[in-house]
């Protein structure tokens, strides 16, 4: 797999950057966390999301949705909130989750 | 080394989000990235970071600042921005900045 940054996004819109520590593969997490992606790819306002785990240290997702409701959507989903309680119960040490509205963006690629 | 998330933060702050596509270790990328944090750390407003590079895969940091004049300080910083240069020429595929004004954060520590 060839990763790819998300592009075309014309601010405003919000991140919604979630960082983590957990173990690198915890039972279930693998199952759950594709669930989520599913779920969250057909909320209207996901712009897409990016993802990255340094083996061993931090975890950070940054989605991007069109706009506060979206969030909300995402953020009150049932699955998804059955889904933290797991995680802070079995997965995870820590995280922190901060919401931020996008006035200002840029981008380069080598092309 | 146990990692740490950044702790304490009360909104409103700023987060810069960084997500970047080069290989893992490009000559040269250890030294610049100690220097630029070495400066970052110095500004006032600065409030801390993390980083998180998925082996292959994707690396995103995320930097909190108190307001926009400690961002922009760091955007104007002369060493900054010739890193910027040489990254974009020597080290970076892609990379793609989002600075978002945060109303709205949580967190959870197991404890």
């Amino acid at each position: 797999m060839t990763p790819n940054l998300v592009a075309g996004l014309e601010p405003p819109y919000y991140t919604a950057v979630f960082t983590s520590i957990r173990p690198d593969a915890p039972e279930g997490y693998a199952e759950t966390s594709a669930r989520m992606q599913e779920i969250v790819k057909g909320l209207p306002g996901f712009l897409g999301y990016e993802a990255a785990r340094t083996p061993g240290g931090i975890g950070i997702t940054v989605a991007y949705f069109r706009d506060l409701e979206s969030l909300d959507a995402w953020r009150d989903n049932a699955e998804h909130q059955e889904a933290k309680r797991h995680g802070r119960k079995h997965w995870y040490e820590s995280y922190s989750v901060h919401i931020g509205k996008v006035e200002r963006s840029y981008g380069f690629d080598k092309g």
